[in-house]
């Protein structure tokens, strides 16, 4: 069932002996969002924990070390960020049917929670969680660093249309605060891993342009990952690459799986459909990000792909 | 001369037949300030065009593109953004102690005009040009754009720590006004050119790691220049490549000059100062940034600059 934002503040001030569910495979969001409602609790004199099926990657340690870790057994069990019981992970699926409340900013939450706020126009959950504090608590610099960098990774620092004037107001208050927000922006988003600069050096070697360069595509192949050593957080964002040359209209990123199998990722700009182009192959997506997958050798599939796009372009003229 | 805000809403106000003049190699800021404050002062019924020594980059078109383009006689010499006569450029030296106004944010202006306003808490000029129109007439939404896109590309995207709680009320009040800043964020950062692109492959191709990785060093040389046919504003920003890896302390860029000549430019994290880094080789520069440059065949000056940087790092522990 879906509450209000009313009820939403009833529910938060009874929390207490709470865990806090955060999403698989966690981000800035999702982190923040737990960890400044946790540390907020707290400091209200209840008892709270976060809980994720993933180890949090050590750029967030600011953030993890901003709360108290004492283990307890929870009487009450929430998610933040999340829009699928799925995506909690396998090490949270004790917690199926549990769940009482889930406070999150996507529109398609599937409600799997008893009870459920979504706010779709919201940039991030940290801009949910950044309201409830200020109306049921005082906001500290800690509770500011975490809900900013929340704020700042899922807007790609405010460059996304996402980020509104609503969001920019919250950053101004939260700065206000104190945080050190060029320090956390360069964690974020100016730290690349040497395995990452090594993969994305590899990619842009193997780079090919087709319908008049209207049209880029990469590889990420298994010798790649196992030449760089990069793990699965470290390409995060790597399929933006061939989308970003000027006058690239379709970017396409294949990723080599296992059995001759290749992940293909489609980035678009106007007027290509990434959904459409992808529904070709049997997937699917948003109109300016799709994907598929395709079985077959390297050059066959890139050859299908390239010709494809070709066709696709022309039909545009 | 510098003057108080009031006194600059009163100069400003009397401003007719101006012309207003941009720094060379126009940025988005100096470009920003000086087409919105050219827009409002046409839409107030004033004579009012900008000049700049160098042709603006064909991404600022939409910026360009809303002001009127008449050609008359100017009777008033007003600069923007500009902290030095000399960074005018030479097609404006005509101008040379004739500018009656300068308005500024950078601290390190040297007060050319017979009256300047600097404010250099200001993350960027168009913050200031932005607190003008509030209150000489009224914000549109295509001088919203222009000056959105001066703070944006300033503060990296809002990434740099001079990115205030002043600047993100600003970036709110103009983004309800309906500029579209997604759109305005992909042209200004996410749009990269081939030619950028394969400089960058290439840099990356022969990056060179020292000092257990905590100093990595690039080189671009006139033959990658030539191949990847990369012009001068195409370059820019590429002295960040090196220091953005994990890790790495001291960024080095070397660039070839003509007779065995490298520029070479020095960015580091704390604790490196790279004006003293620099300062070895008769540079200098700011703490985290700093130049410098030196003859000879690339092996040398690389190693040179290698084994300074080992002792430096050394001298650290």
């Amino acid at each position: 069932m879906k509450i209000d934002f009313a009820t939403l503040l009833d529910r938060v001030l009874e929390l207490d002996d709470v865990v806090i569910l955060i999403h698989h495979f966690p981000d800035g969001d999702t982190i923040g969002s737990g960890f400044a409602l946790c540390r907020c609790l707290q400091k209200m004199g209840r008892r709270a924990k976060v809980e994720c099926s993933h180890t949090i990657p050590k750029r967030y340690d600011y953030i993890v070390n901003s709360v108290e870790q004492k283990e307890f057994e929870p009487k009450c069990v929430i998610a933040v960020d999340t829009a699928d019981f799925l995506l909690l992970g396998d090490k949270l699926k004790k917690y199926e049917g549990k769940v009482e409340l889930c406070i999150d900013h996507h529109g398609s939450n599937l409600l799997f929670a008893k009870e459920t706020y979504v706010d779709p126009t919201a940039a991030a959950t940290c801009e949910i969680i950044n309201d409830i504090i200020c109306h049921i608590s005082r906001m500290d610099d800690q509770m500011a660093a975490a809900l900013y960098t929340g704020i700042a990774t899922d807007t790609g620092c405010f460059k996304f249309s996402n980020a509104t004037a609503r969001t920019h107001i919250i950053a101004a208050e939260l700065i206000q605060l104190g945080i050190d927000s060029g320090e956390i922006n360069r964690i974020m988003f100016d730290t690349k891993s040497k395995s990452r600069v090594m993969i994305e050096k590899m990619a842009m070697e193997n780079m090919i342009f087709t319908a008049e360069d209207k049209c880029a595509l990469i590889c990420i192949t298994k010798k790649m990952r196992e030449m760089s050593d990069a793990k699965d957080d470290e390409l995060e964002g790597i399929t933006a690459l061939p989308r970003q040359i000027e006058g690239v209209i379709i970017g396409i990123t294949m990723r080599e799986r296992e059995n001759d199998t290749y992940k293909i990722s489609v980035r678009t700009h106007e007027p290509i459909d990434a959904s459409a182009f992808c529904a070709k192959f049997g997937g699917g997506g948003h109109i300016r990000a799709g994907g598929c997958e395709i079985k077959g050798k390297y050059d066959d599939v890139a050859k299908l792909l390239l010709s494809e796009a070709e066709k696709v372009i022309a039909s545009e003229r």
